[in-house]
């Protein structure tokens, strides 16, 4: 690296600190991005400012927004009563792609993680509760991941829950569509087991 | 994708563009801009610009540099009488990698490539020779690669430089070091045979 000019190593060192592109990728995309012209560079280049520009959390969901309140929950055609809660922006969006929601969603940027040292205030759960207690909502549904502190998250806002008038639900574990069971790990084949319905 | 606000939408379609990064990586890549600070996210917006502005070819070799001559051109402690002709800018840095070379280097900017509407026109041929009829190199060494655009360019270039008092080498082929004969292409196998030296 150090063999390019000074400009060329200060945009690879600035790539390389992007998620899952070491040196070589952050290189390769260096010399790609020398070789576009000025005017591709230029858009990439504001886009990335026009991001962290506009993109702000809608006041009522905390998704990701340019505009506050966001599409969804400025939209009267969902279900404002069914309020999904989910830990990243982009499991709403994977929720949203299925089309089996038309609810609106409560984000919580993140998940409970002692470990990691996310406790309860660091996530959107007080901002959760104040929507609950406007008593609008009827059904909570916790779509948090089922990894380990996606259902720890789960069970304690379940348990937050419990004094207030709404229906709280979790979203059904078991062994995903088109899978094989024999490259399935044990603790889903269990669940789907204990979990089994009436055919 | 279509899920996201149009400015992280913006980015996404952005980041694709670059070689090897689909829709997926790009939607990661974006929304790791998202959560990096302002700053973070200004450096490396301004160091693609950056690029763009300051990075010129060297007058000299054609290299990527920031000053013109080049760190390369410039340095006198280089052997100035034997010049390395490369394909690209990359190769360059792969040679001055491995330590092997204390000339200088002719960077060409593609290989002939009749098929993709690659003649000697659009590389820096017309500068090579214009550099050897100065009269100041001994030595060129064709280190364009061994594909087939490689080896017939460096085949056009040797003919090319018949007339003139210069000694044109090719770097060697065979065997890369470290490797395991019975997983080598028959090509390489085939050359090493016939250009085997005296052990």
């Amino acid at each position: 690296m150090q063999y390019y000019p000074p400009s060329i190593i200060r945009l690879i060192k600035e790539l390389s600190k992007l998620p899952g592109i070491g040196e070589k990728t952050a290189t390769r995309l260096a010399l790609h991005i020398l070789r576009t012209s000025r005017d591709e560079a230029r858009r990439l280049s504001e886009s990335i400012l026009e991001v962290k520009e506009k993109v702000k959390l809608c006041s009522q969901c905390f998704g990701l927004s340019d505009t506050d309140p966001c599409r969804l929950c400025r939209n009267p055609n969902r279900d404002h009563t069914t309020v999904c809660v989910v830990e990243q922006p982009s499991d709403m969006v994977a929720l949203e792609k299925a089309g089996a929601f038309k609810g609106v969603y409560h984000v919580l940027h993140g998940a409970l993680s002692p470990i990691n040292g996310i406790g309860p205030d660091k996530l959107k759960i007080k901002e959760l509760i104040a929507r609950v207690e406007k008593g609008k909502v009827r059904e909570l549904i916790l779509a948090t991941n089922t990894n380990v502190e996606g259902e720890s998250t789960a069970s304690y806002l379940a348990d937050l829950l419990k004094p207030h008038p709404v229906h709280v639900t979790r979203i059904a574990s078991g062994v995903p569509m088109g899978s094989d069971l024999k490259y399935l790990d044990e603790v889903t084949i269990k669940r789907a087991m204990e979990r089994r319905e009436a055919f």
